[in-house]
This record gives C-alpha cells, structure tokens and sequence, in this order.
C-alpha cells in the first residue's frame, strides 16, 4: 500500500504506482535484453517490440478504427496548435470553438496559417457553460472543426462530443483531448483528429499524440517542417525524427495498467470510466453539498478530470493550501489565471485519493467555516 | 560492477549505470517530496530545482557564455533543421557546408525556408574527408554558416571549428552537435548557436538542446509555431509549453555525472575529453593495425564518437555480428546508407568497453583472417 501523498496536480501528474515500480525494476535491463529501454536504439528489434505493443494497446484501448493513424509526436498540444493547421488547413478557413484558455490559445495559434472563425464562444460567461452545439455558426467551407473537449485550466468537459453532420457540417472534427484522453470512450464516428499531449492520463511529457484519419494526410503546407508532416510522420511510423523513445514505454506501461483495471464487472477503459465517474460524483458533491466550497461550472459541462473549486473565504487559501499539504495533498493550488483550487483527478488517482480529499475538505471546513 | 554487455549503439545509446540506478532508485519519490520526477508539475517548485540546477550544470560543464541562452526543447535535430532557418535565416541567404548524410539533410530541410548556398562539399571524397575551411565559398550576406561538427553515420568530426572572421565572413557559425556534445570544450568565441538531441552524451531522446546567441533572438519568421520560436522560448525559459520533465532530470543527472569524472588530474569535461582519445586511439589503432578491417575517413577527420568499419570480407558481416553478440557487444551493425560496422563510443562507454571490443576484433580476425 502507498504511503505517497495524494497528487492532484494537472500534469505532468500522478501515475499508478505499479507502473513506475515496473519501470524502476527494468532501468538498467529491460527484459532480458542487457539494455535498459532509454539506452535502445529507436529502430532496434526491442524497441520497435515496445512501440508496436504501445500502439496496439492505444488502438485496443481506445477502439481507434483502422481509418485513422497513430502518430507518436513532440512538443504537446501546443506544438500542435500550429502543427494542425500547417497539416489541415490548405491555409483556408477552419471554424474554431472557444470554451475556455486552451482553445483560445489554439484559436490565436492557428490565425497564423489559416482564416480562424469563431463558430461558438462562452466568453460571455466567462467560461462557465459550453455553447450548444446547434447555436455554432459553422462555415459551409471550413476545412475543419476545432474543439477542445475537456478545458483543463476552466475546468469544463464535453460529455458528448458534437455530430457534425447533424449540424450541416461537412468538415473533420478535430479535438484537442489532452486532458482526458484515456479517460473514457471516444466516438470516433465524430473524431477525424485527436491530439494529446501525454503527460495528464497516459504518461510523462515529452509525448504527443495525433490520431489522425488516413485521408486527411498529405495536405501540409509548404512551410511544414517535414518531422512535423503528418504525411511523413505516417509513412516513416513515428520514425522519421528520434522519437521519445522512453515516453512512449511509459505510456505503453500505463496503456497495459489500464488493460488490467477491473470495476465491478467492467473492465480497461470501462472499468476506468466508471471509476472517474465515481470520483468526480464524489468530489464535486463534497463541494455542491457545503456553503464553504463553490464550484462555478454548469453541471453538464462539468469536468471528470480537473475540478476547479473556490473557498468563499478567499483569506483562507493560503491556510488550506498549507493544511492540505500537511495532510499529503499536494499541488492543489487553482490555475494563476482563475485562482482559487483545483484538484486534477485523472485515471492514476485512486478513489480513495479522492475520498481523503473529501475528507480533509469537510473536515477544513468544519474548523474555519 | 557491471555484468550488462556493452552496447555500442548510435543513439539513443548507453547511459552510465550510475545514473540509471540513481533514476531507479528515485522513480516513486524524489527526494522526499513524495512525487517521482514525471508526476510534477513542470512549474512547481520540485522540477523548477531539477530543470535551474540542469541548465547551471549545462552551463557549468560546457562553459557557455552569458551571452548564450539555454533552450530546452523538443524534436530533435531533425526538427532543428527547419526551426533552425525559420529562426535565423529572416527568409534571405545562408551557407551550408555538407560534409555527410546529416548535413546533406540539414540543407535540404533548410531549402524550405531560405536559400541555401553550398559553400563546401565532401561529395567527391565520398565523405572520408572534411573540406579546409579555407576552401570554403562564403557569402558575404549568408544569415548564418551551418555545419554538421560530427557527422554519426560517416563517422567524421571537426576537431577544431571554423573561425569564420579570419575566412572573412561576419555571418554567425551553427553547429549541429548533436553526436559529440558533451564529448569535449566548445570554443564558444566562435559559435553563436549549438544545437544537440541530447540522446547521444546527454540522456534519453526526446530532448533538444538549443544554445543561442542573444543577439539572434527576435527575427523569427511568420510561419514558425510559437513553440519553436527561440524568443518564445527563451522568454519563457523553455516553459512556453511543457518541457519534456523526465528527459530534462535525465540529462540533469548525466551532467552531474560528467561533473565527478576524473582522470589522472583532470576532471570533468577535460577527463571525458581525455578518455575519449585515449578510446578512439585504441580502437582506431586496431583497426588500422589489421589488414582484416578498416576505416575510410581519413586520419585528420575521424570522429571520437562513432567509428564504422568494414570487414574486408563482407560475407563475414553476419557471422561477426553473431558473435559480436555472443561476446555480449551489442548494436554494432553499420547504418544501412553506409553499411559494415560502426561502434558508436560515447561518454557513458567505459574505456573497459572498448578494450572488450578491441580483443574481440583481434580475435575475430585471428580465427576468420
């Protein structure tokens, strides 16, 4: 049984203990091989074993259809800002939807190679409630469509990702999913893209995901570097550059724990997403229940994942930052652009975590309020 | 001591056990902080400690200049070839010398942003000698001269680098060093931007070192994304999007490693330097010693890091790597555009290692000669 503290950091952020036992135990010789994995040569017969078992636990876990690619890549999801549209948009129009800082921030990124139009914004409250897929202005002629499906710093997820067709749309759906990618299904009926960088539910940073349907490739513009070509990254499988070599063994190791998960009689990412649901139930009942906590976020648009949470008394943050540390939570001050808490429970946070921050919070509140 | 085989691999490659076991052994808890090094936040204050002291040992070790920032960044070298002119090269001229497959690459990559001028070329040698400086076709209106100062696959290296003011050119020198760094001084009067992938000398892939001249910082072009921008990140203090963590501490801890190196009465840098001759000298002096193997480059430009050879008898190839792997010396295949050996000797290979390598050869040789 762990004796660390309860890390709610939004990432880089907790991993299952059993992984990072497994990875201190092979360091210095993964397998039998006499090397350890950051010491093996990318195109080696042991690490392409590494890479090929990553990828098809990611397609397994995930249910990625044969229609779309797994490229392994650098620099996160805001690398892909740019790297998206150098690689979608023919430098035409794309329709972007703005629910909280992370899609601003692509939004902004993106004005950079192609037209950016605003199809929704929930600017007007102040990023309190996601705009109803039926109120988007899409562009008839967009090249994609852009969401972010779980805001990480506002704390707001979509739960049902948007039929496009539905909406008279045509373009690609393109999610910006790092913060709850692995966390639950994704239905990829809707999903042309996915990007992710690695570091909240599938390992350390370093990573970056892009799922990519296959005929969306070979349409970069000309200033692409070519290790971020999403044509050349496919065709070389994740090759073409060193990749991260030893990021990717990680989120191998995560990808098996989350094989193993069982609940009940759910198991993997079922077992995962019923487990988040638990915890997030857990965690923002505690808050709704009391006068001392507040959470501002519309129940439907909440997040599983990061919960951002206010003590009416703002005089007592730093009091509860210092109880709560001593209590072993850790890294649960809020985001500097909203403030207050926020507690980031993604898969690696057990329900028992989540109970002792219930916990501490009543009992926190009980003693101040 | 040791009872791992010694691996010889071009990158990623092997790593001082010391280091491994220091890794391992702080995988679920760093220094009492109760969070392995992958589970911090890159702002918190644990990992802002790892990623100040790394950047100080850096600095320390390679003796960089106040005039030089420090970039950690991701992508690799590959991706340096296009960030690289979309930084420096303001759309205008700039000289590439190309001296093997990794300059030749460099150009061609560059071509996308500028217009790139071969100022030198080892094409008609076959790469088995560097042009003199001398004979060097400088611009006099190049944004910057580009050079490979070892070239991994063709196995040669820039002993001492270009001093481009006494050849007439005002234009900044770039160095891609990505397979010696670390290896031995740099003469920073006479570079104004070194880049590296750190998974040579310095730790896992994943990682990308970038040492930039003040004074080049600003001019980058419109289509660079801002995480690949040397301002943005230099401004941000390579926090702009979040670093690679793990490969960071990694690189932090090899540095440290460096640091406690000694040799007779140097120390450091000076030792790793000395070790490294005295590596190359022995394995070099085997292979010239016999009539079994040899090396084409010539003597001047041969490269302390990465040695190919080639049996005189390629039908031997596979049964000498058979056995090179039965007497525990793995990854000693040659690159496939170069074919034969190459035993890739790096910083964290033990003059132990390439003694081992040496008396296999001789006996190889004895028993197939």
């Amino acid at each position: 049984m762990t004796t660390r503290p309860w890390n709610f950091s939004a990432g880089p952020s907790v991993l299952p203990e059993e992984v990072l036992q497994q990875a201190a135990s092979e360091m210095l010789d993964w397998q039998g091989s006499g090397m350890g994995v950051m010491e093996m040569s990318h195109r080696g017969e042991h690490f392409l074993r590494i890479a090929h078992q990553a990828e098809a636990d990611l397609r397994e876990v995930l249910a990625i259809p044969a229609t779309h690619k797994v490229l392994f890549m650098q620099g996160g999801a805001i690398a892909q800002n740019a790297i998206l549209p150098m690689n979608l948009s023919k430098g035409g129009k794309t329709d972007y939807v703005i629910t909280g800082s992370w899609s601003i921030k692509s939004a902004k990124e993106a004005g950079k190679y192609c037209a950016v139009h605003v199809a929704a914004s929930n600017e007007a409250n102040r990023h309190t409630a996601l705009p109803h897929p039926a109120s988007w202005a899409l562009s008839h002629d967009a090249a994609y469509v852009h969401v972010c499906s779980n805001e990480t710093i506002d704390g707001l997820e979509m739960h049902e990702l948007p039929d496009l067709v539905s909406l008279g749309s045509q373009a690609p759906l393109v999610i910006d999913c790092s913060s709850h990618i692995a966390s639950r299904a994704i239905d990829w009926h809707r999903v042309a893209v996915a990007y992710a960088g690695a570091q909240k539910n599938l390992g350390p940073s370093g990573l970056t995901l892009a799922v990519v349907r296959e005929d969306l490739l070979g349409h970069a513009l000309p200033c692409t570097p070519s290790a971020f070509d999403y044509a050349t990254v496919s065709k070389n499988e994740s090759m073409y550059n060193t990749p991260p070599t030893y990021a990717i063994y990680m989120a191998g190791l995560v990808l098996q724990w989350i094989k193993r998960q069982t609940e009940g009689t759910l198991s993997g990412l079922a077992a995962i997403e019923a487990r988040n649901k638990l915890k997030a139930e857990r965690l923002y009942g505690c808050i709704d229940g009391s006068d001392f906590y507040s959470n501002p976020i519309e129940h439907a648009a909440r997040s599983r994942m990061n919960v951002p949470f206010f003590l009416h008394n703002d005089a007592l943050n730093a009091s509860f930052l210092e109880a709560a540390k001593a209590h072993g939570m850790l890294q649960l001050k809020g985001h500097k652009s909203v403030g207050g808490m926020r507690a980031s429970i993604y898969n690696a946070m057990p329900v028992a975590g989540v109970d002792a921050l219930v916990d501490f919070l009543n009992d926190f509140a009980r003693k101040h309020g």
